[in-house]
Order: C-alpha cells, then sequence, then structure tokens
C-alpha cells in the first residue's frame, strides 16, 4: 500500500530501506544494542551497518548513549545504540466533523502521544491540516524527522480504501496535501472503521482478533475487523450497521433510505424519542443524567433504542460471527442502562447455539481512536513494518 | 493446516515436499518440460532433479513422454515431463444428508470427474465412506496415488472448522475414519459453506473474490468469501443467514430461536405458505412447476418469500460489502419469480450509494458444488498448494 513512494525508488534505496528495517527491528526486539552485537545479529556488513546507523542517528530514530557501568576492559565505553523514545515513526490523523485529532507511535511501536483541537464544521482541508501539524509539532510532541507514514481518518465512505487515490466525499486532493507537507505515503480510510481497527489493535477488544465495532454517535456506522485486519467490502461499503433496516415503513433517513437503525439510534433520533416520551432535555448530557438518575422515560427509551440495536447486531452475528462487540460513541456512555437491553434482545434473537459466544464490551478508546486506527492501519499495511505482531495472535497461539 | 501431516516430518522430508511442489509448479505453468529446462528454472542440482522427478513419475503425479517432432542434433529424442492429467491431486467428498457426492482436481487444477449417490438417512459413517471410495475408484475415474488431501464437507456447524479435530453433530472421528482410508490429510467444514467457496472459484461468482452466498433448501444457509478466503467467524457460526431474525414475534425455528428466515424461506415453509393460499402442490417440483405456468398464488408465495429474504440479504450486504450475492438450493431453481422480488427488496432497503454495486445471481455448480468447495479448501489452505491462483485476483489487477 506505500508502493506510492517505492515505486519510484530504485533498488538501491529500497535495500537500504530494508537495512534500516532489519536494524530498527533488531533494536526493537532486544533492546539497546551495541554496533558489534548489531552487526551479528544483523549479517551487515561494518561498512554498510556504520552507514546504515548514521543515517539512522541522523534522522532522529536512533539514539547512541555510553552507559556508564559496561565498560570495556581496556577502559574504552562500548557505545549502546537504541531506538529514540521521542521518534515518530508513524502518526494518525483524524479529521472529524468538527475536530481533528493526532496520535503517534515511536519505533517501538508505543503510543507516545495524542491530542485533540475542535474547529467550525466549514474548515478548508489546508487549514485542517495546519492544526494537524501543529498539533502534532507542540512542544513535547512528537519528533517528526523519522516518520514513515502517516494514516488518516475522514467522515462518510471510502470507497477506494488505503490507496492515496481513494476518493471520499470532499476529500479529493486531501491525501495529496497531506503528502506535500509532511512528505511521506498516506493512507485514508473512513474514520469509524478505523475506530474498529483501534478498539481491535490497542483498545475493547484487544484480545480479539475478530470484532464488532459500532459506534453511536450524530450518526451510526461501525466496522469489522476480520482475522485482525479491517474489512473493506467489495466497494469499501461495509459496516454500515446505521443503515440496516429496522421498520421498512419508518422515518426517512439521511442516507435515502427508510427505517434505518440511524433513524432509531443517532443521538438526535434518541433525544427526539425521550422528548416525546415527556423528557425534558436539550442535550445529550442532560438525557444522560436523567438515566443516571434512574429517571423511568430516560431509561425507557435507551431500553426501546437498545432493543433495535440488539436485533440489528444479532442479525450482523449470524452473518459473521464475531468474537467480541464493541460499542463506542457518546451514546454508549449510558452504560449498562444501554448496553444491558443491546445485549439481551442480541442473546434473544441469535440461535441459541451461537448465545454463549455473545461479548459486548463498552469502547475505550474515546476520541482518538480513529487516530489511533489510522496509525494501526499504517503499522499493518506497510510492506516495512510487517512485523508488527497482529492482534489476537496470543488468542489463537 | 495440513500440519497435521507435517508435525511428524522431518526436515529433509518438508524440503522433499517442497522440491515437488517446484516441480509440479513449473510444469503447471509452462506445460511439458525437458529434464534440463526443468533444472534450469528450478535451480535443483541435477542428481536432486533426477531423485524427485523418479518420485513424482513413481507416484503417477508425473508423466514422461517423447515427441516425434522435437529431436536434438545427435538424433536422441528430448524426454518431455508433464502433469500426469489423469492423477488426483485433491480430492473433495460432500456428506450432504441422504447423499456423497465426490470431484477431484488433477494436479494442473482441472476438475477431472464428479459422481454423486443417494442414500439413507441414517446410514453410518463408515458406509457413507464406501460410498465415497466407491465413486472415486470407479473405472474411467480418479487415479488416486498421487492424491495430496481431502476436503470434506458436512452438515451442520463446525466450530474448529479446518481443523481435523473439528467436531461437528456427529462428525467426531470421520477426520480419522477418512484418513486411515485414504492415508491423506483431511480437512472438514460446513458444506454449505464449501458450496459459497465453490461458487467464488468455480462457479457463479468465478469473478469476484467477495461473495455472499445463500442457499434455500430444506433449511436456509449460506457462506462468505471474503478476499478470496472462507469466512469462518470466530466461532465457526458465520454464514447463519437462515437465522437471522425476520420477525421477533415469529413462528418457533429448529434453531430453538423464532421467526428466523428459515421458518419462511426453507422448502416446508414455502410449501406450507403455498397451501395455505390455496395452492394443491405435494412437492416442491409442482409448487415450481405452478410458478412456471403463472399462477397467481404460487407466484405470491414467491412475492413474499423473496421479500423477506432481500431484506436479510440487505442487512447483510450493508454489514459486509460483498462484491456478489449468488443464490442456490432447489428453491433458486424458482428463478426470476423469486430472485426479481429478492433483488427489489434487496435495493429497497439498501443505503442509496450501495444499490448500483447488488448483482444477484442464481448458483451454477449444482449438487457438487460442496465437493468442490472441498477441493478449493485444500487448494487454498494447504501451504505446500499456496500457489494457486486466487479468485478475483484478475478482477483486484
Amino acid at each position: 500500500m506505500l508502493s506510492c513512494m517505492h515505486e519510484h525508488d530504485g533498488p538501491l534505496t529500497r535495500l537500504r530501506r530494508s537495512h534500516e528495517q532489519a536494524v530498527l527491528e533488531l533494536l526493537r526486539k532486544h533492546g539497546p544494542l551495541s554496533r558489534a552485537e548489531l552487526g551479528d545479529r544483523s549479517g551487515l556488513s561494518r561498512t554498510t551497518l556504520h552507514d546504515i546507523v548514521a543515517g539512522l542517528v541522523g534522522n532522529g530514530s536512533v539514539v547512541v548513549a555510553t552507559p556508564h557501568v559496561e565498560v570495556r576492559k581496556r577502559g574504552r565505553p562500548v557505545e549502546k545504540l537504541s531506538l529514540n523514545p521521542a521518534a515518530g515513526e508513524a502518526v494518525g490523523i483524524d479529521f472529524a466533523r468538527r475536530a481533528v485529532h493526532v496520535a503517534a507511535v515511536n519505533f517501538a511501536h508505543e503510543v507516545i502521544g495524542s491530542a485533540s483541537e475542535a474547529h467550525a464544521a466549514d474548515l478548508s482541508w489546508p487549514e485542517r491540516i495546519d492544526i494537524a501539524e501543529r498539533l502534532l509539532a507542540a512542544p513535547g510532541a512528537v519528533h517528526l524527522d523519522a516518520l514513515s507514514a502517516i494514516g488518516v481518518g475522514v467522515v462518510g465512505p471510502i470507497t477506494d480504501p488505503g490507496s492515496e487515490k481513494a476518493r471520499a466525499r470532499g476529500t479529493d486532493g486531501l491525501p495529496d496535501l497531506l503528502r506535500k507537507r509532511f512528505g511521506v505515503p498516506v493512507l485514508l480510510d473512513n474514520n469509524t472503521r478505523l475506530a474498529a481497527l483501534a478498539e481491535a489493535v490497542w483498545g475493547a477488544a484487544a484480545d480479539s482478533s475478530d470484532v464488532l465495532y459500532l459506534r453511536l454517535s450524530h450518526g451510526v456506522g461501525g466496522g469489522l475487523v476480520v482475522g485482525g485486519a479491517l474489512h473493506r467490502g467489495r466497494n469499501g461499503l461495509s459496516g454500515e450497521f446505521g443503515h440496516i433496516t429496522v421498520d421498512p415503513a419508518g422515518r426517512p433517513c439521511e442516507c435515502g433510505g427508510s427505517g434505518c437503525l440511524e433513524t432509531r439510534a443517532s443521538l438526535d433520533a434518541v433525544l427526539y424519542r425521550y422528548r416525546e416520551a415527556g423528557g425534558r432535555a436539550d442535550d445529550l448530557a442532560a438525557f444522560l443524567d436523567a438515566a443516571v438518575a434512574g429517571e423511568r422515560s430516560a431509561l425507557d427509551v435507551l431500553e426501546r433504542v437498545g432493543i433495535d440495536i440488539g436485533g440489528v447486531l444479532a442479525a450482523v452475528c449470524q452473518a459473521v460471527g464475531p468474537g467480541v462487540i464493541v460499542v463506542g460513541g457518546e451514546l454508549a456512555e449510558a452504560g449498562p442502562a444501554l448496553l444491558g437491553p443491546v445485549e439481551r434482545a442480541l442473546r434473544e434473537q441469535l440461535m441459541p447455539m451461537a448465545r454463549p459466544h455473545v461479548d459486548v464490551r463498552r469502547a475505550t478508546l474515546g476520541e482518538t481512536g480513529s487516530a489511533l486506527g489510522g496509525i494501526a492501519l499504517v503499522l499493518h499495511e506497510s510492506p516495512l513494518l510487517s512485523h508488527y505482531p497482529r492482534p489476537g495472535s496470543e488468542e489463537d497461539a
């Protein structure tokens, strides 16, 4: 997927990158190593290794340290090379409707930072990219010189996912703008799908490689992770759980259909139901407060929404058989008052032999989930980074 | 997945097998080759190649021919080696409820034969295996000495699919019995899922790598092919489209649930609806005849069933985004009288931007589909046979 960068590279550049990755992989695996140890383990010649290490130190991805304790008999200290804990290897950016979220991992694949900034909905792409750059360049944030790629989440379906040619609604040109600004390859996908991937790698379903993620927010969407990889579908149109029909005779949906789950379970739809039932809440926070306080009409609304959601999840489970279901988005903050009914309806509509396998969990990554998913996308799909451990590998062992 | 065989093999045996596969792959790709050409292309030493070829000729997978036309200058004819068109490389067996179906492919991955035999429903496994062996050993059928593996379809969910330890209802011990009888590794899966894989490799969806297969028979089931591979789900419980709820308040289903699609769209359910509507048909053939003759009540029943089916397919499509939907099983013989309403309901319930991508086709492989799927399973999952072209690779190119 990163071939965009490499198709213009000559064989020598590719060879050099492969050597660099071998050295980084050894440091990732073994921790600090001397040049001699790196030479033994990498099989590279002394000259080549010297050259590769100089490059990695130069771009900031590797640092040189001279430990006090370890001294050669002749008295000359042994320099140890290690990954620079502040160097960003991969960055994820989520361009949400009204906010930019960023996150970065270092060469040890540890998350070294994340940040968010809200903005007006009508902001231009260059202005949003400015925000992302500012967040990433903030003091104490990421050292970007050694960056290898950026994974980007955007709103709306991506019909050519993972590719630089992705043409989401309104995102034409975005990958180009980003590549020019950061000078590295850019992978693009729907930000809700990226949140699904992130939950399967770092979040609520980090122990499973088959995950159904549902996000209940202003819109209702989701994503499937199958065998540790993001599932996309033939035309990138997958994980659209919000547009599964609950009632063919139901209310018109923004998608152009009728009676979709989103017409029942979006934040607006839930607040509408609540007010219809006599509830007094202008926003979600007030509604959730009422639910926490045990107000009957709020709990009733969550019960009815939960049944609709559970029915849709049951249909998808029968088809796909996920190991874990993760529910995220603002409405998930209602907790058991929503997830209880969801799980009951789900169990009821599953075939009995599948019921014991239901495992519904609340998402854990919050608003930076999609940016983290962008990183996971880069780490999974880069041929240079293919040693990254797949989520669920322990479970599968 | 064939590790059961290889975990007891020493490194030399594995090396030998890898050499054998390299030679077979060259013959598959280039057609007949001389020993000298094989030596050049395989990189094997003359001694090793001699040894490997002798083994392959000995077990019947390779044959030696001396063409008339091609003669060396010195006058000595050049022997050409080629795949034995009659040698079975992989066999598929479908143990259906009341019949055994078999199929075989040669080393060129061409289907070289298939056969079926009906039997009583209560036949024991050894007796069913007798039938399979008889069908495979029939005169003019398959030359089995060079067999590498068997892929087997059985009725019911397989919770540990692809493994020799698969414990389907009543199939405990079946893989062992088969391995003892045929002396090769055995891969097991649900026979409806195997039919899905076969349609994606050799059947109605051979041009797509993302396929939703629905089978409408005494039961209603199906399977998903994702990226050219059979999708199984975390516990092997996937593709259970027949047990997606159409009406939570509906009739009890055999699965223990209520109002499942199967309670509306199984053959019995359809005939029941038809008789309720005043139709006179004791079996499916008579019902289909009535539909073909344009009888209103038969067409009405198909219309109503089609709407139920289309709704369920729409839900799965929104989640999974397949490239092609294939409908098989006896009820699919109703043709457009059923598939028309299915497609209309499907389109209506899909989000509008997904509607242009709907492609509903009738299955083409018939009753040997699952046996063919067993072969596809073997060809896809054997590490020795991993060069088999993935279905849809052209489409993806």
